[in-house]
């Protein structure tokens, strides 16, 4: 030992010496010189870069809307789930925004892939693609907010995007007749022309219905129309076309590439060719590709064939461009025009952040100047708006500048003659499209229904996509119409399902079937019989009464008595990680309650109603309660011997939970009075709840509730206030602490009972705000799981995302291919701003980081691979995705996975101190 | 009763609609219908939209970084505090970002004031006008992520105007000697030219060091320089600036608005000006007001006149444009110069999102159009970048535009040649500024020294701070020289300080003195003496050993043994809601931590310091240790009876602890062994702590430690393995939760304790995590603070922020005029996005809602009131700052709060159930 122990050796003091210290002065660095330093921590561009390399040859992903795991988690937690969502009504295809959230906060990324590919077939492409700020997100709530409104493109991205690599097929609703028992009108052939968005859609949503002849047409050599052929691969990579196109064909549609529509039976035709011709103003009318014009139609598609690796089995170049480049029009299309030039090659110009393209604003070309037979320059004329706010091309007003190539991007429509032709006898409109009922997109023929570009109403890729499933519910109609076979008059389009649908989530325990272990907990949630009724109604497989009593034991409630948790940092709105109540049983009577449970069992005889009931230490009581609530129907009996605040002073509930005495009685008197099984509800407010435990067990209880909330006090205000504080006098009493705060002491009870008790049934409950948290509650010994706060935070319809989230994961424990998954989430891959980092130890075999020179020096080796890189390799083409991972073994059930972590957990005394771990760098150089 | 209970009521029927429902089928609904349906909803403008109103006469705040509490409060919370901080070194005045940043996080928004102003006395206007992405923000590590770097700006804007409504004057160092006891020296008369930024920052810093005769002299008749003339009131306000001066006239600073400098007496001079004249090209020079042009530099200070109230006694009105406006020049001022045009009637231009201005790129002018004596249109020619990077303008390329109105905006410079004659014989430059060393900011004459734009280096208000501190210091060298006192080597320039800081937090306990109530617990941050060292070092108040036992009794600790914690949801980073370990105590030897107790106490006399033991139930083991640690020199001696893992299965920790009887004897004994004080550590995990800590009471401990970590199972991952999970067997145990998450549970424990044994000592421990939770236990009781988790999420200077946090909330309490704020945070006003809302109510007596068309209704009525608002009228002035706000009454130490809150908590039948509260809605409308 040194002499001085309290200063450490050397090494170790270089290492404090890193750590960060109280100052005592101010600093003093003169400007000057801080203009050097900081250069060397600069993480973004400097102002004016002139060493920041082109794009040339660089298609990756460039939306700022793209999400890691980590991102889209925090993103999701922020939404606020408004029970009457804004953004879903501003959705062309009414994705239920809200749900899909939702789900991805809770990890169960199959739920929220499920919640949007039902609503739209093509979500991961619109997830990429739409303009969500005219949509979704315009009208979104936390617009009032400083960190501005939800991401919810990304976070459809994400979601879809985790469930494409989970490589599992669509099937179609289990529950819907099979194809082969449908009446012979669902056999009748579809033709759906054109194999883009419209088309995808119209057909996924008919081969849902039941139809089983459905066939998509397409004239070109590759899928997906303009997602295919004109939005440019960083923004809409093709392998999310071909998964797409697949989950399509996985319900059994065909898709032919062909030039012609035989005309050989097809009962209802589906148009949905997009816009194929250009529009073209005259002054551009005779240029060529030669002398340096190209129109969006045919730029981009060449684009997108030298830049899509699978897409079609050309092995073609990008379009050469040098010099410059002016883009004429407005709109996605003519920026998507503007950024593939660059990356053709077309001279920078720095004005765009990470787009480096030059805007001139309102101006109107009027002539293009030639020399040598090529373009060389372009005139413009300057709209204006005047004080009346007409827009006017003003001549006086004019701009000369020299262009190399011109690409118009002024949109497009049908104007070749020859396809009109081809579409008599359908009626047109003046502008030569046909003429379409909005509402229907039917078409002035029966069987003819229109989508996309050419019905006039799309605008975006969405809009195509709600084409197409608007169409497909009117055509279905018309089909069955002309087999005379009737229709719901309210629309029911078939939801998305996937085989993690066909898991069994069921629970048999004490004789009683749950059709599902997630159930709603004696709380709040339950306060009366009708929000348990909406409870069932939502899907909740179980459900406890509010805690009742006898008469002479009513209370009535102070207020407040609820309040959030200060266990999270001061996060506000939705997902708190706590709350505390003191708000004690129900206020409504033994009768009420009785009536109430005879009613629900009445109306849903599948669900397990349980009756919680609370006496004083009096044989008499209990017995009087319990037979009272067995006659009325219940299925079982909680007896809650653990409420923390106020029942405790009148000598119930936690007053006799905390005494082994005291419970074996209770639950004694009450396995004389009833035939039904009982559970008691305990206390973690206890030295050794599996003393407790043990006694319910002698008692002869049929299992336990672990745990009731914890004893505490949330927090004190500025001026020493408790919150809550009830009245004028500001009073509080220790309340009862719930959610996500209390899991780690929860699962830590359940746990413990499971391994002492070895199969004595446990409903777990405190901190299940997930089917993940839930799984975990079923590992740790549990068999059925209760749930209070996360209602609290949200609504009832979460138990749709407990239930999706419980079946993937039992699922995917099955498929061998997803073994390296954590529950729902894949590996995380190397990543900055959630998309993935050239790494140059792969390019130079030595890494650097990414801020000051060493990022310049980055950037200029990945601008050099980029360049030299073979986009249309080999390793660039999609993965395949077909066949599906299928599960290699059984798919669990329930039951199978309850207790399984019960082995790992035990005393300190067993681990090994000799295996160590050390921490290591992972760095994404 | 009706005949339906689990049916409510039609009106509660009616609230249930509304609650969401899981969905059973497809949505479906035509895009044509979306079309007009998502109108109604939209938060944003939409695209193209022709009826948003221009922003005439509107000079509300228009920052996008500007944060209300609860943003801030998140932002905060998002960043890292990075050990080694990028942002900070890239900041010109060094300003110790971590820490302010961490002060917000923690609610501390005095401590965060404090760290801003003591190294940039400009910091609310530096928070507001700061271009930080080029500066601290440019360096952020959070670049690589989707949230993107750090709002430091805002933040900085938030805690600097919080403090700013606290109305607390500055006061020089406390700790310095006073002014009056200083020598000769520093009554040197200093004249510093111009009210600018870097004056006004150069005088701070002079006055802190103990100058007493210095006087800002200002040509203008307002103060502020640049920043009252020339920035706009929507970028800052002028009574920020007003603020800041009235701070340095705090510390007896003198200004004077005069023209010429008296040259009587002063010893030193500090040239400040800024570049007072205009650049002008020559196709300008001969344009006048009348033909519609200006410069920025006559442009903006008439509009910052006609908008800023209270800024001169001038009541002028706002320069009237109407018609086609075209501001020339790049950055910052021409950017202010347009947007100050709109606001003063030019005609609006549809481009840029916020600020409707229309920007034309690479253009240089090259003639000016002029039609009956006014300017009409005028010429451009392109610029252009060569292939070889070079930047040419190409007469090829012109472009010719209508105008009324220029504003040249090509930047400024010292230009007039009475002005350089004046500064003789300062030697200057070719370009006739000072020649100034970058590094003192000293020119050729030894006692004159420049800072801002006039010396050179500064392009921001920033840099013009750190010029006036960086000449502080080298000037105070000069004028100590001429006295022939010698100054630091090392640079220590005094921090800020106000009378929140002379407040005392030291606590008198058993006999010791504790400087602050703030300790670091026995625990990870204490595992060598050489980290309670640093611990001291930066503040703390007192000190814990991690807990050490007899030789033995030594322990090997297993790997991974502390993980984060899941209870706050999914979020990674700084500010982990809990913690959970597995860690047993210390592997050193006792010998090791005597002989640290020895070293720590010589060298930290005054800070205590608390020897942690633990022994099996063996009054041998325990007197021998606790003699062996008091002999050491320990202050005084915390028994360990609480560890819940591991050490209770050798009989030591919890196993001791949950029994009365042994806690009671085993004070016994070290009482009989010990003449210093010792407290007994209590575990929660125990029916009742009351009665442990009574036992602890009748075996004479001086008091308690309430509580150690709550046993617990942080959870399980996806295939069932807990984590932590230890060695090839991945076996877990129990362990200890600490952190934020059970804070509920440790205020009941340190509550119920105070008020069943008053008087009896109590050390609280348990997400104490700023002075504010700190503060809650201080009120429940406790008498001083221990900490784990928060140092195990940062690290050791978080103490700084607890003490100024304690001494701010102490202060507060005894200002009359601060009654109604809750703790460091005053009411929140009404706002979106960080900014008041105009209320509708008060226009027109009339709310309504801000989407869809009410919000264009809103928009419009919005915009007629502006028109008509009276810019200069009296309630537009600054509301008086001085005097300051003074405590009314004495300030109270930390004893008279501790157990303020006590008598509020009690038992439930105390609380009235009869006054019950109603929750309303306060709309923002």
């Amino acid at each position: 030992m040194s002499a001085q122990v309290s200063r450490d050796v050397p090494d170790i003091e270089n290492i404090l010496a890193l750590n960060p210290r109280v100052p005592k002065n101010a600093s003093l660095v003169s400007s000057a010189q801080t203009k050097q330093n900081k250069k060397h921590w600069k993480r973004n561009a400097s102002k004016g870069c002139s060493s920041c390399p082109p794009l040339q040859n660089n298609f990756d992903d460039i939306k700022h809307t793209t999400l890691s795991e980590r991102a889209a988690l925090r993103e999701a937690a922020r939404c606020l789930k408004c029970a009457d969502a804004p953004c879903q009504k501003s959705c062309p295809t009414q994705l239920d925004i809200k749900a899909f959230i939702t789900n991805i906060s809770n990890k169960n990324y199959y739920g929220s892939a499920k919640a949007i590919f039902s609503d739209n077939p093509l979500g991961l492409t619109c997830g990429m693609v739409c303009p969500t700020s005219d949509l979704c997100v315009g009208g979104c709530n936390l617009y009032a907010s400083e960190e501005g409104p939800i991401n919810i493109g990304g976070l459809q991205q994400f979601a879809t995007e985790i469930f494409k690599e989970m490589r599992i097929p669509q099937i179609r609703d289990p529950s819907l007749p099979p194809t082969e028992e449908l009446p012979s009108s669902y056999r009748n052939k579809v033709a759906l022309l054109g194999c883009g968005p419209a088309s995808i859609s119209c057909a996924t949503f008919l081969a849902r219905l039941g139809y089983s002849d459905l066939t998509v047409f397409e004239r070109e050599t590759y899928i997906g129309g303009l997602s295919s052929s004109e939005i440019p691969q960083y923004r809409l990579p093709y392998s999310v076309v071909d998964f797409e196109v697949q989950l399509m064909k996985d319900l059994g549609v065909k898709d032919l590439t062909l030039n012609k529509l035989r005309d050989d039976g097809y009962k209802a035709v589906f148009i949905g060719i997009g816009h194929p011709n250009p529009n073209i103003i005259p002054i551009f009318e005779n240029l060529t590709e030669e002398m340096g014009f190209y129109t969006s139609k045919n730029f981009l598609p060449r684009v997108s064939k030298a830049s899509k690796a699978g897409m079609c089995a050309c092995k073609s170049q990008l379009p050469a461009l040098s010099g410059r480049v002016v883009v004429l029009g407005a709109g996605d299309t003519a920026f998507d025009c503007a950024t593939s030039a660059l990356r053709c090659g077309a001279r920078r110009m720095d004005l765009a952040k990470d787009e480096k393209c030059e805007f001139l604003p309102f101006l109107a070309p009027r002539k293009v100047l030639m020399s040598n037979g090529r373009i060389s320059g372009l005139e413009c004329a300057r709209s204006e708006q005047t004080d009346d706010g007409e827009w006017v091309e003003d001549d006086e007003q004019m701009i000369r500048i020299k262009v190399d190539y011109i690409i118009s991007a002024f949109g497009s429509g049908l104007t070749d003659q020859d396809l009109k032709d081809a579409m008599s006898p359908v009626k047109l409109t003046r502008w030569g499209t046909p003429e379409v009922d909005t509402e229907t997109m039917g078409t002035s023929e029966p069987w003819v229904f229109c989508g996309g570009d050419i019905a006039g109403v799309a605008q975006t890729t969405v809009e195509s996509v709600n084409d197409g499933k608007q169409a497909s519910w009117h055509l279905h109609k018309y089909l069955q119409s002309l087999d005379n076979q009737s229709v719901s008059a309210t629309p029911s389009l078939p939801r998305f399902f996937t085989p993690i649908d066909t898991v069994d989530v069921s629970v048999d325990l004490c004789g009683l079937r749950f059709p599902n272990p997630f159930g709603l907990a004696s709380a709040p949630p339950t306060t009366s019989s009708a929000m348990i009724r909406r409870g069932f109604e939502q899907g909740w497989g179980f459900a406890l009464t509010k805690t009742f009593a006898l008469d002479k034991d009513l209370v009535t409630n102070v207020s407040p008595r609820i309040v959030r948790g200060t266990t999270s940092g001061n996060m506000y709105g939705p997902g708190q990680g706590a709350f505390l109540n003191i708000e004690l049983i129900s206020e409504k009577t033994a009768e009420y309650w009785c009536q109430s449970i005879t009613e629900l069992k009445r109306d849903f005889p599948e669900k397990i109603l349980i009756a919680s009931i609370m006496c004083s230490f009096s044989k008499e009581d209990w017995t009087d309660l319990a037979i009272m609530a067995e006659k009325a129907g219940a299925d079982a009996l909680e007896l809650n011997l653990s409420c923390p605040h106020g029942m405790g002073e009148r000598g119930m509930g936690l007053a006799c939970g905390q005494d082994p005495e005291l419970v074996r009685n209770i639950c004694r008197w009450v396995r004389a009075a009833v035939k039904i099984p009982f559970f008691a509800k305990l206390t973690p407010n206890v030295t050794n709840i599996i003393t407790i435990a043990k006694a319910a067990q002698e008692g002869k209880a049929d299992g336990v509730t672990a745990t009731n909330t914890v004893s505490g006090l949330m927090g004190l205000k500025g001026q020493g206030e408790a919150w809550p504080n009830v009245g004028k006098s500001k009073r509080t009493t220790y309340g009862g602490v719930s959610g996500n705060a209390i899991r780690p002491i929860a699962l830590r009870a359940v746990s413990a009972i499971a391994n002492a008790l070895p199969g004595f049934p446990i409903l777990a409950t405190g901190g299940i705000d997930s089917a993940e948290a839930g799984m975990q509650f079923l590992y740790a010994g549990a068999s059925v799981l209760q749930v209070c706060s996360a209602v609290q935070n949200q609504d009832f319809t979460l138990i749709d995302d407990y239930v999706t989230g419980l079946k993937a994961l039992l699922y995917i424990r099955a498929v061998e291919g997803l073994a390296d998954w954590d529950g729902q989430s894949p590996p995380t891959p190397k990543h900055q701003q959630g998309k993935p980092v050239p790494r140059l130890q792969e390019i130079v075999g030595k890494g650097l980081p990414s801020f000051g020179p060493y990022q310049e020096k980055r950037t200029a080796i990945v601008d050099a691979h980029y360049r030299k890189a073979d986009l249309l390799a080999e390793e660039n083409k999609p993965a395949a995705i077909r066949p599906p991972l299928q599960p290699g073994k059984q798919v669990p059930s329930v039951k199978d996975v309850i207790g399984r972590a019960l082995d790992m957990i035990g005393s300190y005394g067993d681990l090994n101190n000799r295996e160590q771990v050390v921490a290591l760098i992972d760095e994404v150089r």
